[in-house]
């Protein structure tokens, strides 16, 4: 029953969309990579994910995590699996040559970070925290600090964590209160942290936790946040170990999924830290990494639906319930079409989410030296991390409904992503979070300038579309429609805002919420046209016809809610705003 | 953060709504009670729901139940509560006066039911299965079973069980294989059940099961099912409790939610059993309590929405985080508009679901003596279920989500209601069955002619509607606009369905999904039009004022999906029936 196998096919497919497999070395940074190099790493990534790491999927979530007098006990199979995923070198893939890194464009380690993710959620963690530590120690530190830890976290030796949250400062950081205090060339750190995912364990040599922390006489609010590098063990001067730091996990959470992770409460105690970045500059720092973060979660969203599916697919293959028509006797499930609905369902959106990412973490890659990239990327990001993270509870959900009783059974395995995916709409920014931030800073922020661009690139697409291609005609019909629907609500935020403070607020999740789906039809519109050249040139037809299947079926299905979302939001704030505390 | 305050005030305003509690007596069944009637038995309610059930729901769920050598244990304060409940009549009220039962209609007693399902949903299971079994009882036993064990039950001092579900027997009960050999003037049961609630437990002095099973060469099929009561212990001539029946709890299962109910398998090896009603017409049997069974779901869907609403609302009320605009310093989350809006998408569809449930439960007390309401309610019955518990998993999910980070960590209790109500799509037939049951056997079963006359109701309603009521102005082009929606898709349904065997099930659910969200509609039109009259009339506009906001709330809201639902049904067939089992 919980078995997985990464989807490399699929994966293949989502990514010759938006970049173009037989075209990849044209683009910037991708130059030594083709088609061949990458079935080739996720060849391989698939075999470690669903081999290695899968088979501790179920004992993370039964088993779970504890804690002990400080040290954290791990389900079996997790200590081997994570010393085979690094020295097969896995993490090091899109890190920075100059310290043991591979230096490939973060597309390319993408589609391995969500195997990854699908074969264990919870153990994954360890791997993404340690990444985000290494892209701020990258970004941000001196060379004596990049020289102490950076290769070590490169290549797995050493993990690492994000300390952020307090229990008084969660989606607001400003009044976070842990102090950081001058003591020669370093800081000692005082202060508790909250929802420290890996805070505490054995799984690596060493953990390096990055702190947002204040210094005496700091500005208040964010502008008096700054970030540390505080390591579990201290490092001499030639590297090895030195004596253990005066930090420690409090305790561990117990949580409603991801029980195979270890989220701690860190208490900081004069530990030694060091800065990194700028003194005052921490949640600046912290922002670098924001976008690789949402993306992340956006890509475990794909993750855990994906594995929700293969397992409801199983399900529904075997199960043997009813009778169907044009069908002897009784059948199995899949033969009903309801069952066929939501397979379909979870399975067009999976591959529309997965696609959503791509691009994404393409604009991403692409940012560094391209302005225009930059904006799309930044537009893109809490599209991407809200809506597939909202789309992935519904996934989930439908995954468990086609086991019926047998879904709300534990042993059934189908709650537990159920559970474990409930996360993705709240940490690195709940999805209220998304929603203001793309409705605020991102579009009304530039006066809508980059959306314009966007859905100006959208509709010169959908224009050319092959008007002979009867396949294709509907789609471009409800994308025409679409895209006169998103022009009118985006006219109808920009001119109604100055007069309404509470507007954006009132309507950012309808706004954001439109926005996914219409990003959905844009790449179903994609994922169609790619299917009908490709069925032109294959033997191959069984499984491009099945994409060009599910792309109409998020059309037919789906894409009608940008309708629904932009009715909602063009009804404004009045309703939201008008009652009084108590009158709740 | 775990106190539950009933919500008297907005039932009392729930059946104003559709029986006006002001010509109460004009209504068959209803002649004696009363306003005042009613406030004086949900103020009592109140007080046994919120004082004596409520303070044993968070054991429920942490301590949850064991089973041990075929003895099932509760957490504390269970044993009591249900002596109390018991001791005060309540669950009496509807019941048979031939038997002990006060004789109430259903519609008095749901208000009770759904406070107590609030207080511990898992509790509550004991009093809702137990009235199963009692409506069987008097339906169907003759008067010698009616009087061994009718009145115990109707007093509480007998549980009792429904036993239909067998491992390969899940929505298919045609294939379920529990035998019944006649022995004298009993039968020997034997065989297997699952997903027994309360199947064992030491809360009764007795517990009544239910059980589906085949007598020897019944026919193939659901034309071979009978209903036999079995008694975990056997009652003598002179009532008092003989000797234990051979039948026992084998397992308990270790579900998603519902923790603090002992969901049993139950093995039956020549229990001795009883017929209820004729030979092979158990099914018949079941089905007469399908209704009152499916309705009691969709009250337990808004039970645990209630639950959850008010929880998230004292933490919105609570926890500071961040500025608002008009606001001073940091604030209470509350003022934060996206905020507002999920407590008011909570709020909305919850005062909608309630009054759903009430019509529904109304139409079924009068369906007793006149075919239309019993048209009536059979339409309403699979989507007040299919509806109620779909959009629970929502509101329950976004409960949690106003919470945050904490909303993921157990303790704060939030993620409890998130569980528990993820099953209330499952059982007593999956939204997929209700949804089935509904476009077939309800609607072109008849040629869609009872649909067509709830159209023309409320579409007289609508049209009577108070033209220079500004405030009702977007409600009425709202529901003239959605009236025609729905009329096209009903046409559309009978037009196509003839020539596509396929059509009525692949498109069921976004027709259910949209009847209900279009009844929705409607009920917020009743409701905005009463709290309008009643602001004529009353000092209490605050609570008027509210009721109005929320309504329009849902019109703006939530109504948009009418359309959205109708587009992807007349998307049909094709794209859902597709793909070869292989291509998934």
């Amino acid at each position: 029953m919980d078995q997985f196998v990464p989807p490399v096919k699929d994966m293949m497919f989502a990514l010759d969309q938006f970049i173009g497999l037989d075209r990849l070395s044209s683009i910037k940074g991708f130059d030594e990579i083709d088609k061949e190099f990458l079935e080739s790493i996720y060849g391989s990534a698939s075999e470690i994910a669903s081999k290695v790491i899968a088979p501790t999927n179920v004992d993370g979530d039964r088993i779970g995590v504890s804690l002990e007098k400080g040290k954290v006990s791990v389900p079996r199979g997790y200590k081997e699996a994570y010393e085979e995923y690094i020295s097969g070198g896995w993490p090091t893939l899109s890190c920075n040559p100059g310290y043991g890194g591979q230096g490939l464009p973060s597309l390319v380690s993408m589609p391995v970070n969500e195997m990854v993710m699908a074969a264990n959620f919870s153990w994954a963690h360890l791997v993404l925290l340690t990444n985000s530590a290494i892209r701020a120690v990258d970004a941000h530190a001196d060379p004596f600090l990049k020289n102490m830890f950076l290769k070590k976290l490169i290549t797995g030796r050493y993990a690492g964590t994000m300390n952020l949250t307090e229990a008084q400062a969660g989606s607001d950081l400003s009044v976070l209160n842990t102090t950081a205090v001058p003591d020669g060339d370093h800081y000692k750190i005082t202060g508790q942290k909250i929802f420290i995912t890996w805070g505490e364990h054995d799984l690596s040599e060493n953990i390096i936790h990055m702190v947002l922390a204040r210094l005496p006489d700091a500005p208040d609010g964010v502008k008096g946040i700054s970030l540390f590098l505080v390591p579990k063990y201290l490092v001499n001067e030639d590297l090895s170990l030195g004596e253990r730091n005066s930090l420690e996990a409090a305790s561990i959470e117990h949580k409603l999924g991801i029980h195979g992770c270890a989220t701690c409460v860190m208490n900081f105690e004069d530990a030694r830290g060091y800065l990194v970045g700028e003194m005052n500059q921490g949640l600046s720092c912290m922002f670098t990494m924001m976008n690789d973060a949402r993306i992340g979660v956006a890509c475990e969203s794909v993750a855990i639906a994906e594995r929700s599916y293969q397992q409801a697919l199983t399900f529904a293959k075997d199960r043997v319930q009813g009778e169907a028509h044009g069908q002897k006797g009784r059948v199995t499930i899949i033969h009903h079409p309801d069952v066929r609905r939501m397979l379909l369902k979870m399975r067009s959106h999976i591959e529309i989410m997965r696609v959503l990412v791509y691009v994404n973490t393409l604009e991403l890659d692409l940012a560094e030296e391209d302005q225009g990239h930059s904006k799309r990327a930044d537009l893109l990001t809490p599209i991407t991390k809200g809506w597939c993270s909202e789309l992935c509870q519904e996934i989930t959900s439908i995954g468990l409904q086609i086991h019926g009783g047998m879904g709300y059974v534990e042993e059934t395995g189908a709650a537990q992503h159920f559970r474990d995916s409930r996360i993705t709409t709240i940490y690195e920014g709940t999805t209220g979070i998304q929603a203001n931030d793309l409705i605020g800073r991102k579009v009304i922020g530039d006066q809508g300038q980059e959306l314009r661009k966007l859905i100006a690139d959208i509709s010169s697409e959908i224009n050319t579309l092959d008007a002979h291609e009867n396949r294709l005609q509907l789609i471009k019909e409800s994308m025409i429609h679409s895209i006169a629907v998103v022009e009118k609500s985006l006219d109808y935020i920009l001119q109604e805002q100055p007069n309404d403070p509470f507007l954006a607020g009132s309507v950012s999740y309808s706004f954001l919420m439109m926005m996914g789906t219409f990003m959905g039809g844009w790449i179903a519109t994609r994922s169609a046209s790619l299917a009908i050249i490709n069925l032109k040139n294959t033997e191959d037809s069984e499984f491009y016809e099945a994409k060009l299947v599910s792309s109409t079926f998020f059309i037919e299905q789906s894409l009608p809610l940008v309708d629904a979302y932009s009715k909602s939001l063009m009804s404004g704030s009045v309703s939201t705003m008008t009652l009084t505390e108590d009158q709740f």
